[in-house]
This record gives C-alpha cells, sequence and structure tokens, in this order.
C-alpha cells in the first residue's frame, strides 16, 4: 500500500474477524515498532504479545472500553521505561498500527484503567510504565462491536476536525 | 513509497539542503497529522508552522540539542491539549514524519527545554502544552550537522536492539 493513503485512511478497529494472524505478520508488526525513532534512540520499549484466547479475554477486562481486545486476533501490550516515554510510545505504537494497517490488518489502542491488575497479570516489572494495550487483527466489515458502533455514530464520529482549525502559522492562533 | 518500507526506513534527518518545500507538501503533511487517530477522537492537538527563517534559527535555541531546527525548512510546533496527551501526540507526530519521509522530506523531533521561552516565543496559551518541535526538510546528503556525526557516530548509532530483546509473549520476560 502506499504510505501515504496507508496513513491517511487508517482507522481504528474494534471489531475482528475470528482469524488468526501469521506469525510473520506479527513479527512485521512488531518490526515496524522497533524501527521507530526514539529520543537519543533510547528506544524505551518492549512489546509483550498476547494470542492465547484466553489470556486476550482477560486482558480486555482490566480496562473500561478495551472489550475489543477480547476480539483480537492478538495484542501488544506496550511497555515503556518510564512516564516520560509517552511520546516516543506513541511513535512506536503508530508504526505498528500502520504496518498492520498495510496489511489489511485493523487495531485499536485500550487504555488501561486498572494499572495494578493489567501489570500483574502481564507480569511487567515495577520500574516500568504499561502505556497501552493495541489489538490487532482482520477488520470484521459488519462493524459489530457496541463500542465501534456507538463510538462510530453517536459520541464522537469518525471524523476529524478541519484542517485549519489545528494550524497556524508562526504563531499560535494566526 | 511502499507504506512498510516508508516505516522502517525512516530514519532522523539533523541536517537539511537550503531548500524550500513547496506549501502543498507542508499541507499534506499537516494533513497527516490530522488524520491521526487519538483516545475517543479528540485529536488533542495543534501545529503551529514555522517558515520564517530568523523565527527558525529563534527558535531552535530554545533546547539543548535543537540546533538542527534552525536549518530546517520548515518547523511544526506540536502543542497538545494537555500532559495526558503526549503518546497521542506521539502517534500524530510520527504520522507527519512519516508523509515527509514518503516524499523524501526528512525530519527530528527537537526536545524543548526551555518551555517558558519558546511558549511566549511561539505564542502558545497558558491552558496548552508545548510537546515537541518538529523540524523537517530535504536531507542533506553530506549529513554535515555536527550532533548528527556525534548522535550517529559516537553516542548512540543508528540501529535498533534486536527485535528479540524487546519482545516477550503471553507475559513480560518470556
Amino acid at each position: 500500500m502506499d504510505a501515504y493513503r496507508c496513513i491517511v485512511s487508517k482507522r481504528e478497529v474494534r471489531s475482528f474477524l475470528p482469524r488468526e494472524v501469521p506469525e510473520e505478520t506479527i513479527r512485521r508488526i512488531l518490526k515496524a515498532g522497533r524501527w521507530s525513532g526514539s529520543s537519543v534512540n533510547r528506544q524505551p520499549w518492549h512489546f509483550v504479545v498476547v494470542r492465547d484466547r484466553e489470556r486476550l479475554a482477560a486482558l480486555s477486562r482490566f480496562g473500561r472500553f478495551s472489550g475489543h481486545v477480547a476480539g483480537a486476533a492478538f495484542a501488544v501490550a506496550l511497555v515503556a521505561r518510564s512516564s516520560r516515554d509517552l511520546f516516543d510510545a506513541g511513535r512506536c505504537a503508530q508504526n505498528m498500527m500502520l504496518a498492520g494497517w498495510s496489511e489489511g490488518i485493523g487495531s485499536c489502542p485500550a487504555t488501561i484503567q486498572d494499572q495494578d491488575g493489567a501489570r500483574a497479570f502481564l507480569g511487567i516489572p515495577e520500574d516500568r510504565t504499561l502505556v497501552t494495550v493495541l489489538s490487532f487483527g482482520y477488520p470484521d466489515p459488519r462493524a459489530s462491536h457496541p463500542i465501534e458502533r456507538v463510538v462510530r455514530r453517536v459520541i464522537v464520529g469518525r471524523g476529524r476536525r478541519p484542517l485549519e482549525s489545528m494550524v497556524s502559522w508562526e504563531a499560535f492562533g494566526r
């Protein structure tokens, strides 16, 4: 897929087909995260890949709106060195999600409210930060996930603010 | 450019040719940021584009290692709603940098230590967060920027840790 088209067409997907993603493809996605830039090339991340169906279901319960993780083909818990690494973690996550999208694989970050529960479940060391859990899988074209329906149609929609509302030239507000 | 190739080949570029980037291309890059996903589609960002040569030089002095901003064709100061938006800001920044890279435009985030100075200079409202300044421009193949030479050859290199060192399966450390 063309890079620019991949970037501007990427949408969050929360409803997945019950179809496995080949391990080779998972590794391609992880490598896309690996090649992300980071401040002084610290590469402050670790990826915990979860594929076990029961563990995906358990993992999905640590966030309020993370039910989509249960139906994912796999999830990547994105672990950072510290809470100062959130910007770099965002870059890394975007690389992985775009790499998936370029092969027709949808994804969505899940915010984890029950940090203690998820950290214990995943065995994350005390000095690391669990940033987010990314779900991945082939999109279900019926988009049956209730959250997805709500998010798309009611709460926020899938559109974006006009470019002019988010751009200034030379100084803020100009 | 192929999306996956764009993602895994992207490197930080700090040395730029003295060549303008057409405004149409700048807008394509901004649109790539605009289409980034964000938590509940909040789109918590604002882009302050700086092209004026003297303002780029001034902006470059607010960070310890941000000299590359002075030589950029343009810079994007990435402003977020709050410090809780750093992960989404990272996703958005990566979209813009990859969109540039797909058209042969290099980029690098500059961490801004003198936040008060940069915020006043850019006119950023008190309730917003200045996340980073992204420099953009056509790469100088001679890579003459001193920081670039140092970063590449001495301090950190441009490589990445082996994938296996940053991946676990099912739980951290496995």
